[in-house]
């Protein structure tokens, strides 16, 4: 087994995994890393080939996976590849092989009563031409709407997402519209807002649809340092008054909200959809 | 089983499909629908269940399971929840079961010698801060960098995704940015960049880096349209030239290209990653 020394000078030890599919390899990469995920005391060299929908192809990465194997890396195959013939030639590499999909597909063949399509894993091949066009025009919305730059439509909004500056609004905003074709916009609190403890007038109208935003200080100054070093804008004084302000003004107006120190851009839009009663 | 009446008149079989998680939802999401892709003849009524790790909220996910089952939905339930308490409620439901994570995680627990984490899924959480300070600085960068908005960093583009205007550059940049943390900028070609076959002199640059999307000139006339009816700019003329100039522009450059048509987002992504080879 191939060992690395890390930086508390133990050594760890250092797997090859791989994450193969017929088409992007989203699905393959998904479950592959949640399932490497516990196992946290471990190191994995991830690879994701997507693609892999013939004999050469697949040729070529069972060669890869071998040479790994040769290094002492002892590899991990993760798959979602339905051909028989590309599945023969992968399970010939020396690897420890995770059938991601055949399994449960045949497990829900027997529930549904009837065998699975012969096609390729077509998941993320353009459903619809509706869909599409929601998710266009949702990340239009969203760019438009980015930090409080336009209210021309925000009577349309799904959400509205409001914090002080650099506590996580664009990406999260930028992720629903991206994932579920949601209108979302996005509106900064700044010193302005807080004469009062009432929302700011513009998004006061859509209460109900206002979703807020709080983090720790420490998180807020150290983001706002890399924007502006040494200002007053990063400084922790000022960071925890904004925060403190913000997390008052979400509760007077009971607007939901959560801290984003802790959360990653997936985990914040699955509250936020949750905390709205938002279909996905 | 409850029946439904499509437009073609003839009634599909239409059943219950939960996608139940302790953390997000996302791989249940994911894999679920992955699997269900598979079986293109059957409708499903979908429900994403997430933050179920609790047996409170077990059981009333499993009260819902039931009502559907009584009213002849067959449901499915495609479950990623690792606590054993929260998986015997639910399992409790009247419905076909399939569990997503602990077959595999027993394979993989055998395979690398160590058992699995008793945390809960916790893939979709923040793995570091520098990962999401990067996610931040793409989504900023690309929105700053949208449809040819600017050229203040385009030296630091990954990627710059070329094409006319509607052929889905704004989405797949989102895309990229959010999901693989890239750099993407992308730029519109207009009438004004056809006098010759060269790229525009503020990407010509950075040819290496570029990728270009077409679609067909039925497709693109349709989607102008809902933006600008009956224009030029949304006729099929207009189109089919524009669209013809646009894979000779990207022959002759050797920017490849694909069309967008057919292709999801997602799909879009992982060929432009995989082309230009460029790691996720």
């Amino acid at each position: 087994m191939a060992e690395t020394t890390s930086s508390d000078t133990t050594t760890r030890t250092v797997r090859a995994a791989y994450f193969v599919s017929d088409s992007t390899g989203i699905t393959a990469e998904t479950l592959g890393n949640a399932l490497l995920a516990n196992f946290p005391g471990l190191v994995f060299v991830k690879h994701t080939v997507p693609f892999v929908d013939a004999v050469d192809t697949a040729t070529t990465v069972a060669g890869q996976i071998a040479q790994d194997a040769a290094n002492g890396l002892e590899p991990l195959v993760f798959t979602t590849a339905k051909n028989p013939a590309v599945r023969t030639v992968l399970t010939s590499a020396p690897a420890t092989h995770i059938d991601l999909l055949s399994g449960h597909l045949s497990e829900l063949a027997e529930a549904l009563g009837t065998p699975p399509s012969e096609q390729l894993g077509q998941f993320h091949t353009l459903g619809d031409a509706t869909e599409y066009f929601a998710r266009m025009r949702a990340v239009e919305y969203a760019i438009e709407h980015d930090d409080g730059q336009s209210s021309r439509a925000l009577d349309l909004a799904d959400v509205i997402i409001v914090a002080p500056s650099r506590c996580g609004k664009t990406p999260t905003t930028m992720y629903l519209a991206l994932q579920y074709g949601l209108l979302v916009a996005n509106y900064p609190l700044t010193d302005d807002d807080f004469p009062t403890d009432e929302l700011p007038p513009l998004i006061r109208p859509y209460a109900a649809r206002c979703f807020g935003l709080t983090t720790t200080p420490l998180r807020l100054s150290q983001v706002r340092h890399e924007r502006r070093p040494d200002s007053r804008y990063s400084s922790l004084a000022q960071c925890t008054t904004e925060l403190r302000r913000a997390e008052r003004l979400y509760a007077r107006n009971a607007i939901p909200f959560l801290n984003s120190s802790t959360k990653s851009v997936e985990e914040m839009s699955a509250v936020i959809l949750h905390s709205l009663g938002l279909r996905r």
